[in-house]
């Protein structure tokens, strides 16, 4: 007879208490395959706990298949393999697992990230709004969208892709995904991943990370003053070119419509080519007016537009779009449109609208002044610093970071150690290359999107110091 | 000289107007590569504007490639490469357009979606929660994440799987993703794209649908009343196999432990061999307790184990996570930690403080009885129908779908397409077959988890009219 002590009124109940001891004593062998256990109304007459408890505790036991059950003879220990001898205890992750986070470390300025500064968020607005929806959309927020997002977010988009950017595309077009990364995946299934994936080169990395991540055949592109070399295409052979004419990471190059014209020619010279056009800050251009998208002047269906809003919003809430030609929205709902969503209700319909109510509008240009003081500041900063007269500064006009090429003999490398003992994190434009060729350009990128006020003029002494 | 009648007070700006027109010229061979443009004086003076609107309007041009400025010479039209001659209207998607979508019928009930009941959701404590969290973290909010997601959302997930699951795992082997299927395609690139996946058949058709859309060699395995057979997995050569072994979808089948050990010990027999354990719906179990996880049986590092909130919360709120072992958690950070997190912070945070204040398992706890009462009650409704005696039920304890057999002539598909026409979605389980060796078993899937209340006894009798 199986005898176990149960403590009643500790923390677990009889019946898991009975359960547990079972299973250990079948996991260790002390009962063994094909032994029948005692009755029911034995073992609770001999533990002194009620039938109940026993039935439940071998209903337990049974569903996880570690004893069976033969009608009108009983119950019997299942045959389970104990070969592997399995111990019970777990492992905890000790100090010799692999997967302990490297520290990270803290910057007094970071001039190489996305962060995006806390205070510009709209938070008043977006809390009313979104508890506006959360009592009013109950049965929207539940309701799981199509595929490629709500209607009322595409719908939106477009309205705001119209009237900012003067381009006319139909909500159907337009796909939502929980961030750019996680798009460049759709595309690559869409557009099949035996294909040449080509990327700008300097560019922005995570892009040639994501086509290796997924072992796609893909190659660097260089670049000269206009922005990608378009017969650098055709010679290495490739399919589809992700670049971002608008404001190219890093250079800042502004794509002219010549070289627009010589891509889009590129384009049409075969089926399968396609251009990825990432327009990722072009609503941050801070002086002048957006520049026409690539895909205003596309005629055959080769430009897909990725836009996000994790720039003009925060980089934290992860919500970007497509915009597909009308083909590949077609194939799309054919293949992929078995995906769920990946963005939530609750943000799709809080962002809708935000934008339908006119509160982005609003919030850009807010953005761009405010961005636009920062920057201002930052460069008054730098030219009244040793800085001044040693510097080049370029690309000050599009987008949230510049580029400044300074007067030194130090290494690219040496200058990004220099920094980093000083808090001070940044890139230089060389970092960026995809090759081994790395040559010192003498030319760093300046993210300044989320340098606090109280910290510019320090960050810029500490940049003098490093710098000369 | 260029002359144009530009409209002031209109809805463009006179800069505007002058930029489009001088553009419009451009593109259509009006105004020639080379030309030289009239100074901006004396266009100014000739069209009546100010020297600063042409000097925008030139500004804009330049900064898009379509002019040229030659120090104290003036500004000159590009060459643009106009043998393409695009049109600069953009393309509406007009009927002809594939990317018209489907029209989705309403249905009557819907017992083949995963769709969750509006009123379960904790609307009431979600809304208090996240005002909260807007108010009171926004520094939080507005900061990046690491790529597995925040720590205390890791940290509540630890802690429920301890207590729900007597699972034991470190927060950073945690990686929390916008919903299932991305995590599977965080999987692909994290074990590589050069492995043989396997998967159930019948299954969970979307894992399949992954594996294919990435063009990743996979194949079905088949199933017996224990689950998968492990025989099939040496003869298929597989690596890595996707499995629900708690609730298998669609057959409703629990592993058995002695299933569970011969799984284990077919992963251990090879390096690279894992097992995907997607624990999906667990936690809905709707008696007895949850069953343990394979998970805590493996002593070499080989099971990944996957749950989501996409069941418990609601099917729109997108957040998966899946437990990686170890020496796998060691390689996300090294490969894949690029990747941003793709669910929020507003939404991390909210979950996180739903589950350590203690929500979550007292939610969990009201889901099971009411989804316990609503299965109750349909199958009730069931046994007083003329369906009673001419079926038969099965797995009606785990989850939240049950089979239901009937005895009929007519076909599965018939079957379903004469539901259809009454307003009612269901599949057999023949439709979760992989191949073409569809027999008809007359099983049907009834997943009862948004079924109204009040259209219960109206769509059993509706049910009983087709199957009969």
């Amino acid at each position: 007879m199986l005898t176990y002590a149960l403590e009643d009124g500790g923390k677990e109940t009889l019946m898991e208490q009975l359960y547990r001891s079972i299973r250990r004593d079948i996991m260790n062998g002390v009962l063994k395959a094909g032994e029948k256990l005692p009755s029911k109304r034995n073992i609770a007459a001999n533990l002194g706990v009620s039938t109940i408890t026993v039935e439940n505790a071998y209903a337990q036991l049974a569903a996880e298949g570690y004893i069976y059950t033969l009608p009108r003879k009983g119950c019997f220990v299942s045959e389970i393999g104990l070969g592997r001898q399995p111990e019970h205890t777990s492992r905890p992750a000790g100090p010799e697992s692999k997967a302990a986070p490297a520290p990270a470390p803290e910057y007094f300025a970071d001039f190489a990230g996305n962060q995006t500064r806390s205070e510009f968020f709209p938070f008043s607005i977006w809390t009313r709004l979104s508890r506006e929806i959360l009592s009013d959309s109950r049965i929207d927020l539940m309701t799981n969208p199509p595929s490629e997002g709500i209607l009322a977010l595409r719908e939106a988009i477009a309205g705001h892709l119209r009237d900012y950017h003067g381009l006319q595309v139909d909500p159907e077009q337009i796909i939502v995904g929980a961030g750019t990364e996680y798009l460049y995946g759709l595309l690559i299934q869409l557009l099949g991943p035996d294909h040449r994936y080509a990327f700008e080169d300097p560019g922005y990395r995570k892009v040639a990370k994501i086509f290796r991540s997924w072992g796609i055949n893909c190659c660097p592109v260089e670049m000269d003053a206009s922005g990608i070399r378009v017969s650098q295409l055709r010679e290495k052979q490739a399919d589809i070119i992700h670049t971002s004419p608008s404001h190219q990471f890093p250079t800042g190059i502004t794509m002219p419509i010549a070289r627009r014209m010589a891509l889009l020619a590129w384009a049409d010279e075969q089926p399968g080519r396609y251009i990825i056009e990432d327009d990722y800050d072009s609503e941050l251009r801070l002086s002048g007016q957006p520049i026409p998208v690539l895909q205003t002047i596309d005629r055959h269906e080769k430009v897909i537009y990725i836009n996000t809003f994790t720039r003009t919003l925060a980089s934290t809430v992860r919500i970007s779009y497509m915009v597909l030609p009308p083909h590949l929205a077609g194939l799309y709902r054919e293949r992929l449109s078995f995906y769920s969503c990946t963005v939530s209700t609750f943000e799709q319909y809080t962002l809708a609208a935000f934008i339908q109510r006119g509160y982005f509008g609003k919030h850009i240009n807010r953005l761009r002044k405010n961005y636009r003081e920062l920057r201002d500041r930052l460069l008054a900063a730098l030219n009244e610093s040793p800085l001044k007269g040693r510097m080049t500064i370029s690309g000050e006009d599009a987008g949230l970071h510049f580029l400044m090429k300074v007067d030194t003999r130090l290494s690219d490398d040496e200058i990004c150690m220099r920094a980093q003992k000083k808090g001070i994190r940044m890139n230089a434009l060389s970092h960026y290359a995809d090759a081994a060729t790395k040559s010192s350009s003498h030319t760093f990128l300046i993210c300044y999107a989320s340098l606090p006020d109280d910290r510019l003029r320090e960050a810029v002494d500490r940049l003098a110091e490093i710098l000369i």
